[in-house]
């Protein structure tokens, strides 16, 4: 179904950018898991919008209240429900543009498929869904640290053309957090930093890739054909909003190499079946192989932009589109928390299907 | 499941590369579609090892038959059993290496998941577990030829730093099948087949890029959140063997725009909203929006090489593997009826979930 | 997924007796469909406690808010959100007997299944539960009425022995909540409330049949094999809190006569095919047949009752259980709409799946 | 979807009673299982037509091959896929009615949906369609034996008025196979055996009960609200060819005792928490509680029968049919293996999903 993902670790996401509220009931989280609603809002602060100067000035406060499922602390084993009000609704901003598709946006397509929709706002095409995403993540995340000491870790890896070098083996969650471009790379980050910066006072907007690292990954997770890791990341990925890329490992630029310079040679080291390089990028044959778990997504630039554009309305008068207001010039440094969710919901629910596999 | 891909239009598919044979069940084809055993075939041919130069040598026929869900020429809306027997088991071939790990392929994630696994070949990591897919794919895309007019058509475009000019709007099926390079570039795909050749003689291999475009796509297909089409079009492809990245429309390349740079004006046409512009691939916010459906998938060069190769075996001991006999240089001409068919499978799937919402 | 169900008109239900709240995600709703929230309060009015003598005095107010999914008063075909605040938490109530199993509730299989459990009530095994449900249940009941003038109806025929005398084919709405016992026969309803109100007096409690009729069925619905129109109303009916027992047309008694006194002739009644008799409840292979389906649900005396009873605590040490307050002495008035509402889960579900198969 | 059963351990069946022949698809059994064809072979013996002078003189061998999964004697995780090839197709025995809907077969309803169907035969709705669903059963039936020691007997307790005494306790697989009538009260078993005797004589069909004990359950199998064991037990057997009727425990009969009889008072005996009743069959709120699971079927009497009957042709015509040849007085012997490898089927399942929850 659209709005569920996953097998047995499965969520399923609700609600509009207008309406009463956003949020998610999380089914198949196994009992007994220490979790607080800190924890989840943790990550929803990193995904809201307004938290720096290079997002949308929309001061939303993305408070989650926990509905279910969680007792005394520790999951029940019963469907976790957490909901997320919406507070900053204000429809008379999209009033004057009610009809008007707005270039690659969904307005089009989901007037196409629905013939109706709610044109307060983005509707479910709006980024503000991943807040349901971004707080089963962080159960999803709990899951896996507890059980496996998995750790999940993305960062912005590029902007427009500014590309970060990145030690991934090494780099930590409070470099990502020590800059509010989400980059590591302190120096890279600043001139990232400037570029947006400069998009947001052009009134245009800037692309970019994020990477990710699963570090800890015990070897045997992933399945062979449909459910390979690899095609579940690439689907949970795709499905975020703005991105159009995936790639594992060498990726795009592995396919330049040969069979015998991209092939990564088996070795023991410390009594473990290891690879002395990763171009697999932690991943054979669709299952983890105990390396890092290494991915990028490639985000357009945001739709949004504050430069008159040429469209049409829906009764198909040539239109010109002026947005005024808002404008997020850069999705990049919310989406790092967005990738992380994903990441962290198929890497759970992977988890699960081998214990169901091997009862361990 | 591991084995299961599709909502509506389901596929099962089952079988190792050695054993009694592969194969594959389709729930939910629709009743009265016209289809022969000779359409299937079609493009089961032009997936098996053997069929040009450039291939593996193992001349497999790959004969499908149907066992059951048609009846006098057309689908009875029962499920639809497809197998194909294997027949060119040589175990002895593998027996050597049984305990050896070869690097870069499945052997060891499988003995990790599992703790047990077929050395008689790849098993199911085996590409000959696309013949299942390949299968269905020829009836999927029957209906959507049948029911919208939709044409799926995949060809080569880039073998490792080599790459093709496709007009995507014009190409077609016979100067895709003009030479075995499948590149309809024709002067490119001299180059490619020299490089192949080259790589073929060398023990070595290659990869590259296949390039894939959706013509006719009636708008609406897809659904918002997690089954966008983009998010199932990459699932589906980075579940094929080898596949290492993923990208629509303007993909990584088109991250390096600004957004007005990026953005598909809508105008009108032939009475229809159009884009004046594609770098959406056709799809926006995760529905078809009438344009053509452009996409890649990155495959790397095939791990099997006959050079050697440092690795261990199943006791922690280091070997050597010199891979002997049998070798397919590159796996991209054989990939392309693997692509159209996942995307044939997606676009179905979606077809009949429309059909649903909307009824028509 | 436990807490989810259908295939495309799917609902994710959560939340325990006590905590936040209770409700449910609806996925794949069709577009457009026109519903409002005092459609969905009318059934959660049927079916909460208080409303009468004969059920539990607790007067809970069971509000419903519609959180998403629908706009201007139709529907987006986004997940439609609801949510019922649980307002009556007294855990003190339960809190002496937090650690002794109640015979024949689920205190102790959810303690052996979860190690954990919300003690503060019935947790996710309370009736309460079944609001998610409900709400969900008139809104595909909506839907039914809207597409196809379908008619789903429910009401007592047997309370303990007493039974009561339908005229499947001409009862209505009307005669079933004439009285409190949702019994149509209005003479045998007076003996079943009588018989109630003496149970709640002993503090005993009564069980019973629910008897459903479904009319103007449109031939076509349902699916060979797994998902027969029975098997599904079956799991959806046997999910009920105290149900044991499911039969549909002749069930348990119809084994009991022979081939030819129990297959129903087909005959030609206004040009349509239509059977003389319908002993097969208006379901054949799996598939409704145009005549109306008739099923009926056996559900036992509900196990809260104020008698003391002998069991065990956790730590495994014999206790009588002598349970205060609250007590509904039959569940089977409340049980109707719950009925109602799985039973139009289920058809609204293979509605859309025959429309995905024929596309009309 | 229509032919898929199961969440992990998940089966597809294909096949008509004519065509090429029938099978399975059997996903997310784990891996290591040793299992032999023979022990496959053994339940389907149990199944075939034409084994008694009480069945269909139909002599079908009904020989399994294991195509994929299987590996010197042991699962290999993947997809274990079976094929049964059709045999014994005549449809010349068909054919005069080839137009014409048997009474209380699914000949009218598959056409009402499909628009087409295989009339050499009752099609997917063939009993013959069991056989994938038989020969996967037995496969589950080995992996709780081997894992768990749990036990799945079923065997025939009513044909029509004749009612058989059993001992669930104690009954064994010796007693029920001791006769063909399967039924382990050997006296009752004559009188059935001569009252089926007769009705075959007749032309005539009998109906009836087989109840099934599951021993040696493990506590905690089963989920809470829509995937309760006896809302899935209930499926899976309501999807059996003929069923009307499922219940469990103290099922329609129990309706009639009160709370305080009916609840089942819990006790310690040997350091277990045990009931001393079971008039819940072993299942609380859903979930095992480690009581024996006991659950019964009503199958009507079979459709197939040789006296003249009233009814139409597609062309709406009236008819007379006389079925000539073949015809199975009673179903129920055949039907005990098919209950058997429903109730294993939904048991492995749920054996699989709580280790996914616990990870043992």
């Amino acid at each position: 179904m659209s709005s569920s993902f996953g097998q047995l670790f499965r969520i399923s996401t609700f609600g509009e950018s207008h309406g009463g509220g956003v949020g998610v009931v999380v089914d198949g989280c196994p009992p007994r898991l220490p979790i607080t609603v800190e924890e989840i809002q943790r990550d929803l602060d990193r995904r809201k919008p307004g938290q720096s100067k290079l997002t949308t000035p929309r001061g939303e406060a993305d408070e989650a209240e926990i509905l279910s499922g969680v007792f005394e602390g520790q999951t029940l084993g019963t469907p976790i429900g957490i909901l997320v009000r919406n507070k900053d609704a204000r429809p008379s901003a999209y009033e004057d543009f009610k009809d008007v598709y707005r270039p690659s946006h969904a307005d089009y397509t989901y007037e196409a498929k629905y013939g109706i929709r709610n044109w307060q706002g983005g509707g479910r095409a709006s980024a503000r869904e991943t807040i349901g995403r971004v707080a089963a993540g962080a159960i999803a995340r709990k899951l896996l640290q507890q059980e496996t000491g998995l750790e999940v870790l993305a960062y912005v890896s590029r902007v427009n053309d500014i590309r970060a070098e990145i030690d991934t083996d090494n780099v930590t969650l409070e470099q990502v957090e020590a800059n509010i471009a989400r980059c590591p790379d302190a120096k890279t980050a600043e001139a990232m930093i400037e570029r947006i910066d400069s998009a947001r006072k052009d009134g245009d907007s800037l692309g970019g890739v994020v990477e990710c690292v699963c570090r800890n990954v015990p070897p045997g997770l992933g399945e062979p054909v449909f459910d390979k890791l690899e095609a579940d990341l690439a689907h949970a990925t795709m499905s975020l909003p703005a991105s159009k890329g995936f790639e594992i490992g060498s990726g795009f630029a592995g396919t330049e190499l040969t069979g015998i310079e991209h092939n990564d040679p088996f070795t023991i080291k410390d009594g473990r079946v290891r690879t002395t390089s990763n171009r697999s990028g932690g991943v054979q044959g669709g299952i983890s192989n105990g390396e890092s778990i290494i991915f990028r997504v490639a985000f357009k630039p945001t739709a949004t932009i504050r430069k008159p554009q040429d469209t049409v309305d829906s009764s198909g008068t040539a239109r010109v589109l002026e947005a005024k207001g808002r404008h997020d010039p850069c999705v990049l440094p919310r989406a790092v928390p967005m990738v992380e969710a994903m990441a962290c919901l198929v890497l759970a629910d992977h988890y699960l299907r081998q214990r169901a596999q091997t009862g361990k």
